[in-house]
């Protein structure tokens, strides 16, 4: 097993990476002070790996679960005041730990809960997808989305830890592990050179999940998460590289309609275009491009984009937080291993790049 | 304008007491340092005071309102969630700075809403009940009641200043005024005798509110309170004594009906069944009694408790979050001027306290 620790200004928790760590009593006891316990789950995770976790905690714990039905469109205010109400009348108090026990959604929602349950009570992450493993479990972002909006409404709350078991990968589809090899593939392009040489040595191994080096890239993604948001909790600066790839792949999810193309997947797309246009900075060369189109394609990604109008993808990227007196404010690369956020490349260059795009 | 700060481990915000602070924009234009402002009101409270604040504000800043029906029973998710629609659709963003103007609800909810609303904005407190002037602008509660329970969600969340004008507490009923100076006495007694005495020479000028004498008891509460909250931010210890005459108080708010007795007139009557108590325990005297009750009598106030069963008493005061083992926790005085939380007093002297107000 690998440990991280996760440091903030008044706080800190671990972050746990091996084998079979959702049954492993001893580990997550040590973070349970309290007798009462709430799962929160959703129902295909549910069939697979709600029962050895109970298993694991009933024998010490008074243990309840909460079941939400699976899917980005139930992270929203009904499933939050369901989770309210079944906290409620199972007399959950402020002694109570919520586990949260599935992906970035399960993850996002069950944070918030919570955050705002009696004033913020504790609770625990165990992410059962690649994505969220790197992903959401560094940031303290949680929240749910609004009809008017994804993640409009939330709260910046820590878990008191982090249980990241890679056996839970074993069950999850090859496509939803690319995509989520993309987000790992990020923390190489942005910060980390020797981490995307690993991954350009590794990437079959990950793909056919050995669980060493899949520990190993999940620790040094978090790692390198950590390190960035450790000097800016708030989001006010150098957070923003996080969003390598995120403004093409954002408007690639928008206009193809959430859900057909993986927001991995989007965004590993993107982080080609975002590439491109570093290239016409004079930033990059013609063989960094090759190496990074190699290494998603090697991850199991798509690397051409779908077919938008430069138009479409403009007026889709203007919606970005990023954008800033009506021009958009993009994450390039500086060099491989270093992203900077920068609105003075040649508009007409991005243009070039999108219309390529548009096959 | 009298000011103190409020201070917690990384920040800390003033409160401003004094007169027509609500339209003083050279004041409360220090704490706005963006252009958008939505201000969050109920229907009553709008209807005096909203011109004068956005004419106050509106040759500066974008402002709007958001109005709610009043009454706490609209402290609910279908008012929260309407703040976050109008904020939305009005495309309220990170930058945007709430103010609540109005009593305890508007200030709670508008709270949560702050917390809430992208991960966190700026919201400025504008308290327009003595209650709420004294009692919610320290501590950072905010939060929302749900169906099975009373600020069950919820957040601590600092506003980024407090702005207390007493001349709005001109317009508010006078019950309402001697509700407030219920909590106001209470800081007197539990760890302030001279305050205590300062108010029993100047209880009547209160009632007749004097601006300058309602000033220095709201300065006098709110340094109290913050004293006690700054050393506990997170209610695990000495917070309690601010409950004092809340656990009989709360009792008898739910036996007679939620506000059929108001949250002061019945933490005013709990505090002489602490103090009763209290003097059976041998900590006060006869004429410490006595002194309490002409104080509570000249507030205005009722001193003697509705009619009620010993064993719906018990029954009621058991649901208190103090409770332990099934042992009521009550705050009590040590002396007058000094409380401490003590479940060592004699179950038989309560009950005897019970039956005297079983009249």
């Amino acid at each position: 097993m690998k440990t991280i620790n996760i440091q903030f200004d008044e706080r800190s928790y671990p972050i746990y990476i091996g084998e079979g760590l959702i049954s492993d009593y001893e580990l997550i006891g040590q973070h349970l002070p309290h007798k009462k316990i709430a799962i929160i789950t959703n129902d295909l995770v549910a069939d697979i790996y709600l029962a050895p976790l109970i298993n694991s905690l009933s024998p010490h714990k008074d243990v309840i679960s909460i079941i939400l039905p699976d899917g980005e469109k139930y992270k929203n205010t009904d499933s939050l005041n369901s989770i309210y109400s079944q906290l409620l009348k199972n007399k959950a108090d402020r002694n109570t730990t919520l586990i949260a026990l599935g992906g970035g959604v399960i993850g996002d929602i069950t944070g918030f809960a919570a955050a705002t349950y009696m004033r913020g009570i504790n609770f625990i992450q165990m992410p059962t997808t690649l994505l969220s493993q790197v992903d959401s479990s560094v940031g303290g972002k949680t929240g749910i989305n609004h009809p008017q909006g994804k993640n409009m409404i939330g709260a910046f709350y820590q878990p008191q830890c982090v249980i990241t078991d890679v056996n839970v990968l074993k069950t999850l589809p090859s496509r939803e592990l690319s995509a989520g090899l993309a987000e790992v593939i990020k923390y190489g392009l942005i910060r980390d050179i020797k981490f995307f040489e690993w991954l350009e040595t590794n990437i079959q191994s990950l793909i056919e999940m050995n669980p060493e080096h899949l520990s190993e890239a999940i620790l040094r993604s978090c790692q390198n998460k950590a390190d960035v948001v450790e000097a800016d909790e708030f989001e006010s600066g150098i957070r923003a590289i996080l969003n390598l790839g995120h403004t093409f792949g954002h408007a690639i999810e928008v206009a193809q309609g959430y859900g057909n193309w993986l927001h991995g997947e989007a965004v590993g797309v993107g982080m080609i275009m975002a590439a491109k246009l570093s290239q016409a900075m004079g930033w990059l060369s013609e063989a960094d491009i090759e190496r990074i189109i190699s290494l998603i394609k090697h991850a199991g990604l798509p690397t051409v984009p779908p077919n938008i109008s430069v138009d479409k993808y403009i007026e889709l990227m203007m919606l970005d937080k990023k954008t800033k007196d009506g021009k958009i404010n993009l994450v390039l690369q500086k060099s491989m291993g270093e992203a900077v956020l920068s609105d003075s490349y040649d508009p007409s260059k991005l243009r070039q790049i999108l219309e390529q795009s548009a096959h």
